[in-house]
């Protein structure tokens, strides 16, 4: 039987794009003659369209897009996910089509409900499982989930079930593959059925599906693997071997079509991707669709000779192009000549457009005027702040004026920490590296450079120290302590949860941890108001952190 | 039977605090001879703790919470809302302790998962019920949801409970004390059971409790009712007829304790509330929670002159008092004489700092800075926001400066149609009147002028036409339609997921419809970055909120 995983890159709620794709990749498939095709997810609607499922009209067109796609699918059998209705029930579903007729449609049974996911607030969970038999050959479908529980693939496998396949939108974080690859194996090894595993692609806000779709033999064995990150189609030939039926599930046949043995296709596997070029990539893809689903051509990036910002352009200009970049360096009295000296030939290596626009003027306009209200009061943040607004009032009104996304540049240690200004730089549509602690972001900066002929991000920007420039003679380290050590607080009170009392016994700095953990915490306002960015740890600032800012807890 | 509903204001996080303040409740219901104190569902931990219930740490301290709390529980019985965890899983519950010994814990059964609500995501649904015996009578213990599902109260009854004690948690919004009676007259007559309902009360974020506890007996007629937006101690006698046990559940028997007959207590009810008093007491109680809970004293306005700026004034005088706000007018080359009058005269009727620092000159230095980069393209919208942008790195410098929390201003209809400017009248801490319909703004700045002896919001800020004034002569309807259309297409669209053809059926006003559908879709990248504000409508731009921003989906 030869199968085709289908992973494409839906976009939430484009029912017309999405259904477009779907069709054209089924054809494709067709072509190739694989007997089945398996699509992603809710292919239809996109992954995840979160409130969207509240809109009655919108779970209609869903259905009528289904309807649609089920006229153009021939001879081969289509499995789609889509948003199934069943009175006033709605169900995370998977539809399997065969020249021009629904056969069966499955319910998925495990509804996630934590980390990103809030599928309980939407689904209802599905009761029972169906079984399809072509000529000898039967197979079972599961929605994501439900292989990660035990139960499932079970049932099918005692029904007698050769193979499975899994819809997923699975969202990328650093590490995950690894997870899902010994899932499946194992699922499989259990119970002897090969599994075939598409997962969707793309960006969607601040949440990246890599791909990787795969097929497991019945040995938990991986015999093929999609690209990363990209679209593919990914083709397979399996000969399961017969098995043994003891406990029936519902059962559809189908009439397996007489065709001539198709030549046969060779197994490709994907290239293992280091933890830099994974990261880099999942970024590159995430900004590339946040800006292309969004309508926007050209992006816009405060450049102030640090690393952040020159690893964003750097993103930017590799997702977009250079000619769709824009970097504006706006030194004060506090830049220094070296900033000014990196940013522009950051610029210039990169190729992009290059504006310098000083904001001196501007702030020394904002203390006469806040003279009076100020009343001598010492020199303070506020005065830091007011710089970092004015660039990001100019910033926004380049973004007014010729439609450009601003992209903002702070990390997450920084976004931890509170180690940025709300409005300020914390201004813009899209926080490309959000999610990235400061010392993975040296890594990818350079990783960049490893993979380019000549110098992309000047040497200098790696190696000097980091500073704000907000006063003089600013160091990071005035503030934050050494980023080796607070990206260590921080995965583990962020990332894990674990308590104060808890990092200190590993770390043996207790005022430092105590110190980071109130930044964090007091930081949470800030956050709130943040840009959506990228997520590549297993928990970013965003859907999966749902912290009170009113909390009297001192964690 | 006397009993008392203890309707606390709990802290989110405030373990200590909250502790404290239960042990004090339970010895105020003592001393008034109560049997019986109920508090309100999750009283040790505050709600929603949202993702602090992800940490060990906060789990196990609120254990140990409810055991210091336990050893203070005299000759009374307190039924108490924790968090209670079993091996790994944790479940929203209610100890039932008396004499220093907690007899009996139960676990939620239904967990709300939908709208402002994210139990799923941590809780496990609990499985069994008891019944507490005192002398002849029985008692039952249910937590929110519980009631408004018809199984749970029905089991109780079977087993002869004659009192159910409901412990709630229950988010405020205009209309919701109406379903709540509703739901629980239904209840009590339905099962012949007397229900004790204790709400939380306070603001936590955007959500605000209202109280508004209260006693339904057998016959489903409210004999007392708690007052609103406030702490109380409800008090009632009850003597609820004997009943027989038809099926039992697990019975926990508790010695009556002898005391002398105390004097009986008088029901008292509270007053009814006007749309309008509501919605304001509600503002204020969600308002001086927010900065009292956060540890800020003074908070700071930009006036404009209009209805906005004049009502979040007025709100935050009534709840932080007037020495604790502060109003700065930042006039342009735009605004008008009147606007300069208007506010002062608004900040003279309310007897708060007033300080004008004029935008003109800055705003002058940025088209400067900014013409070699703008090229002589025409005036637009860059260029008002630019100004908006202006008074907010002023309002944040002060705010800065004088740990000042700035209030924003901006009201339903344009957080709905984006009509304000990020980071610019956007910028702010706190956004009282977010979820505020500007229809109701009028309604509300009269009805503050109305129970004020003298005038507090100038007649000519409530009678002039709206106008942003970021440019000459403009109103708010060269960009929207009127107030009272715009409006009902919001709370049809956003409120209730209505599509836009559902909207023009009862409107007739297509183009207006699909235009105003746009901005709201648009404008879902501002919502994402603005501060959070106060719930008063069944759905707010909060967490009941959670749409998409890549959204390729035409409502």
């Amino acid at each position: 039987m030869r199968i085709a995983l289908a992973q494409i890159n839906s976009t939430v709620g484009d029912l017309t794009g999405n259904a477009e794709k779907i069709a054209s990749f089924a054809k494709r498939a067709e072509v190739y003659a694989a007997e089945v095709v398996v699509f992603p997810e809710l292919a239809i609607t996109g992954y995840p369209p979160e409130d969207l499922l509240l809109k009655p009209r919108f779970i209609a067109d869903n259905i009528e897009f289904l309807q649609r796609i089920k006229k153009r699918i021939g001879n081969i059998i289509a499995i789609i996910g889509f948003v199934d209705k069943v009175k006033k029930d709605i169900f995370n579903s998977a539809a399997v089509i065969y020249q021009g007729k629904i056969l069966g449609i499955y319910h998925k049974i495990h509804l996630p409900n934590y980390g990103v996911f809030d599928e309980k607030r939407y689904f209802k969970a599905g009761k029972g499982f169906s079984q399809y038999r072509v000529g000898g050959d039967r197979f079972g479908v599961l929605i994501c989930e439900d292989v990660w529980e035990k139960e499932p693939v079970h049932i099918l496998n005692q029904a007698g079930t050769q193979i499975i396949f899994n819809l997923n939108a699975s969202p990328y974080h650093l590490g995950k593959l690894h997870a899902r690859e010994e899932i499946l194996k194992k699922r499989a090894k259990e119970n002897k059925v090969c599994i075939g595993y598409v997962n969707l692609v793309g960006g969607q806000d601040e949440l990246i599906f890599d791909g990787r779709s795969m097929i497991v033999d019945q040995k938990g064995k991986i015999l093929c693997q999609a690209k990363a990150f990209e679209e593919d189609l990914l083709l397979c030939d399996l000969n399961p071997s017969p098995k043994i039926c003891r406990k029936r599930v519902k059962g559809i046949v189908i009439a397996r079509r007489a065709t001539e043995s198709p030549p046969q296709v060779k197994a490709v596997k994907a290239k293992t991707l280091s933890q830099e070029e994974e990261v880099y990539s999942a970024l590159k893809l995430g900004l590339g669709d946040y800006v292309r689903k969004n309508h926007f051509k050209k992006v816009v990036i405060g450049l102030s000779g640090g690393i952040d910002s020159a690893l964003t352009a750097a993103i930017a200009v590799d997702a977009l192009g250079k000619e769709n970049v824009a970097g504006i360096f706006m030194p004060s009295q506090f830049s220094s000549q070296e900033s000014l000296e990196d940013s522009s030939r950051l610029a210039k290596n990169l190729g992009i457009e290059f504006k310098i626009i000083s904001i001196e003027e501007l702030f020394e306009s904002y203390k006469k005027v806040l003279a009076p209200v100020f009343n001598n009061l010492p020199v303070d943040v506020a005065e830091e702040n007011i710089q970092a607004r004015i660039r990001g009032n100019l910033l926004m009104a380049t973004s007014n004026k010729f439609g450009w996304l601003v992209l903002t540049t702070g990390n997450k240690s920084e976004y931890s920490c509170g180690y940025a200004t709300l409005y300020g730089d914390m201004a813009g549509g899209f926080a490309v590296i959000k999610d990235v602690p400061k010392t993975l972001i040296f890594a990818l900066a350079k990783y960049r450079n490893r993979i380019s002929e000549k110098e992309v991000i000047p040497h200098r920007i790696i190696t000097k120290e980091p500073t704000a420039e907000l006063r003089p003679n600013q160091k990071d380290t005035d503030s934050l302590p050494p980023y080796n050590v607070l990206d260590r607080i921080i995965t583990a009170y962020v990332e894990k949860h674990q308590s104060g009392e808890v990092i200190t016994k590993k770390l043996s700095i207790p005022d430092t941890v105590t110190k980071v953990i109130r930044l964090i915490d007091r930081s949470e306002y800030k956050r709130r108001q943040a840009p959506p960015g990228i997520k590549i740890t297993p928990l970013a600032f965003g859907k999966d952190w749902r912290m009170p800012i009113t909390n009297g807890y001192k964690g």
